[in-house]
């Protein structure tokens, strides 16, 4: 499996890649998941790939190589949408090549993408593109995207990240979003690619490849359990109180029985079994303490 | 979607569902997932359900009515293992009946269920059990189980239970994994079912129906939403150091540029682009401070 996140900022754009790949559990692999295509001055391109790595690699490979009918490249692309254009035909490629021998070994056809950077003359943008070849792209109401074992990361994302967000604390984000991830699926594993580009730099600035021995990932990896640990302990347990404690009493609590969605007992067995002489107990409906930040 | 969980503690069980159900985005429909059965001083069984709510509604249904081969029922079986085979064979039942129609408009027969309690005479159990009626139990280092919309609640619950969790803090850390889960899909909603179940109470003794004017649950969103937040920006940025910093200097940066794994610039491409001037920045190898709790 794979986790990937890109993230479009006001100031720039964050990519963040896993390595692990799998074939089952007994096939584990570490394969790169980004590629960059850079021209400096000029371009700045950045490509993740999950799914099916032999598909994956053949795109990159034709994305590299490839002309389009009209004398197209990623190389020359005037525009990102273009760029995305050109990958997309290169997936079809691959799909016209491949799928039907892979669908004959029960193998879908299983690919996706995150393709993202800035042409000269143009803004960053970032981009998502499926199997089929189609895409979309990032706004400001939607700045990211993932592909690959996504769910477990996404929604530290969700509440963090708007446009105006710093490219370090993106940065940050993506990576507590990784190891959230790596926590919960083992199919997903180290070392990551972490690149920040900075809007018309037109150059990667900023890239690191991070293992078990990278510090600042240590240091979110010790930080972020241990306070979440401690922000969790800060919050207050639920309080019980007796339905009967309510004025309306018995009432109340056969209210809460029948809200339970109990089976009906059948006769046979209820005859020799009294109902429940236990009183509900259902959550106070008190004030309880909002802690602020 | 659904998302329910349930945690088998030493001091007891707690289960937590939601009652969002959906046929696509446009038939959006509140069907609670929690059903109980109850012969209070002797058994209380707590069944869950995920996926197909015709195929959920009907094993719930031929649970509460069935009476085995061998003369077992819900409501007599000696162990809650019985009780599990029981509601296996519900599954199957209903299997048998339905999941060729179904399979005829191309429907896959997709249910999966938590069923957990106690019968007198024996310890707390929880099982989770799958399409095919087989099932497995939850055990002291997998204290938790979890279906339908699962991921996106679990890097909580992973970092918080374990077997000795009181079971307050325990329903504490489903509502926060249930909070994740709803703000990160819309397809899973209130109102949620909270039922604890303390071990040899063998009667059903807190429960709460959660709808959006549940204090507690407003507390627990407002709460953690805002302090993760400040616990995000608590932790340090990255400090990023040019490459050419370091002793080596520019070895230490071509290093760098072959680990980013640029995809070679085409010799038509490269002859009129001279290659990037700016140095590398790469992750500062420094001791960043660790946030303790």
């Amino acid at each position: 499996m794979t986790y990937c996140v890109a993230m479009r900022l006001d100031a720039g754009l964050v990519f963040l890649s896993d390595s692990r790949t799998n074939a089952g559990v007994d096939q584990v692999g570490t394969f790169r998941k980004m590629s960059v295509f850079e021209v400096a001055g000029d371009r700045t391109i950045v490509l993740m790939t999950a799914g099916n790595l032999s598909i994956s690699q053949s795109v990159r490979q034709v994305v590299a190589e490839q002309t389009t009918a009209n004398g197209k490249s990623i190389w020359t692309a005037r525009t990102m949408y273009e760029a995305a254009q050109i990958v997309g035909e290169a997936i079809r490629k691959v799909h016209q090549r491949d799928a039907e021998s892979l669908h004959n070994f029960g193998i879908d056809f299983n690919v996706s993408m995150i393709l993202g950077g800035q042409i000269k003359g143009e803004r960053s943008r970032l981009f998502q593109l499926y199997a089929a070849g189609n895409f979309i792209e990032a706004h400001s109401e939607s700045p990211y995207f993932q592909i690959g074992e996504a769910k477990y990361g996404k929604p530290i994302i969700d509440r963090v990240i708007v446009p105006r967000t710093s490219l370090d604390e993106a940065a940050k984000c993506a990576l507590i979003s990784m190891d959230s991830t790596l926590r919960s699926n083992i199919s997903v594993g180290l070392p990551l690619d972490l690149l920040i580009y900075e809007t018309d730099k037109l150059a990667v600035s900023r890239y690191v490849k991070i293992d078990e021995n990278n510090k600042y990932f240590q240091m979110i990896r010790n930080s972020w359990g241990g306070q979440l640990k401690a922000l969790f302990n800060g919050i207050e347990d639920p309080v019980w109180n007796t339905a009967d404690d309510s004025v309306d009493g018995l009432a109340a609590s056969a209210e809460l029985h029948n809200e339970l969605a109990c089976v009906p007992i059948p006769a046979s067995v209820a005859k020799s079994n009294p109902p429940s002489a236990l009183p509900l107990q259902t959550l106070a409906q008190h004030d309880y303490n909002v802690k602020q930040p």
